[in-house]
């Protein structure tokens, strides 16, 4: 193979072997990743899994990488091409329950699942976790209080409380479907997630 | 050892496995218990942690009871004493919160964490964590209810919403709390919790 050849080709097997990671580690957890089983289930030898990474907490963290990509692509940039203020906070939860009942990821929400999972394990894997939920809690914060400051949203509604509340409430529908098959569960999300702002 | 000695000590024993498997389950999962670091933590044999119980799932169920068990003397039973509808609601609202601050499990909600980690494990533990959630989402919508009836709440809060809310809601002050040491999280939840059922 020429040298772009190469890379093109080593570009497409990280990517196939992220696309596994995230698939199993949102159905399973991303601590039960093991390479022997990544290396199964794509019919290449563990060191070649492990190889693009270098080591396991670095190809669980290219898969929280790339989870928080998917994240952003099928909720924040839906609704990022709505005028800023009431309207795009309207698309950020329309967007989010259509992810969360297409069930993007086969095992759910894959960053509430991380939370849960790493929310007592310290080390990168937890600190990347963390500065994953803050970024979008403070997104959601910001426009919250654009809304409000365009007299779009009553005057009551304090923006880190709704960011809090709108998180939660989406954490529980993604609940509702995965663990109990709930039909009701995005419609009960949306008025929740619609009052916890005010509407 | 007399029979009736020999059989105080095979359930202490048995109570000393559970409450150590029930600690590391909070912290790590209920699916990364292995029996090998259990015996090694109580200073005992492999055979002699799974005596008790007879296989690893048998563990796992046995630990997921006594957690409910938890839950339920920190929570539903403070909450019990008092007088039903509005009343006990708000106890077992502050009961809730109560049990997430003291952090009485080392690694948060135990029923949130297996309900995350087992949504997409079908088997006879996942059947368990859901059918415990749903046992505790019919008391509280049972409980909002009844305080509606009495005219003790709008009439407009639906009681099937109201528990979907107020278990969405406990659930993300657990992960503000564990995720980011939040120390608005119990105010933030008490604050959302009350207006979920319309107080």
């Amino acid at each position: 193979m020429s040298p772009r050849r190469s890379a093109q080709a080593a570009a497409a097997t990280r990517e196939a072997i992220l696309d596994t990671a995230v698939d199993r580690a949102s159905r399973s957890g991303l601590e039960s990743l093991t390479i022997g089983t990544l290396a199964e289930s794509l019919g290449m030898s563990k060191a070649g899994v492990i190889g693009p990474f270098g080591s396991k907490e670095a190809l669980q963290l290219a898969a929280l990488e790339a989870a928080v990509a998917t994240f952003r692509r099928e909720v924040w940039e839906v609704a990022a091409g709505v005028a800023p203020g009431r309207a795009r906070l309207e698309a950020i939860i329309a967007a989010w329950l259509d992810y969360l009942e297409r069930g993007v990821f086969p095992g759910g929400c894959f960053l509430t699942a991380a939370a849960a999972e790493f929310d007592d394990r310290p080390g990168p894997v937890r600190d990347a976790v963390r500065d994953a939920l803050r970024l979008w809690l403070d997104v959601l914060a910001a426009e919250v209080a654009r809304a409000r400051r365009a007299g779009e949203l009553p005057r009551e509604i304090d923006p880190k409380q709704a960011a809090f509340e709108l998180n939660a409430l989406a954490a529980g529908v993604n609940q509702a479907l995965q663990l109990f098959g709930d039909e009701r569960a995005t419609e009960r999300g949306r008025r929740a997630m619609r009052r916890a702002i005010g509407l």
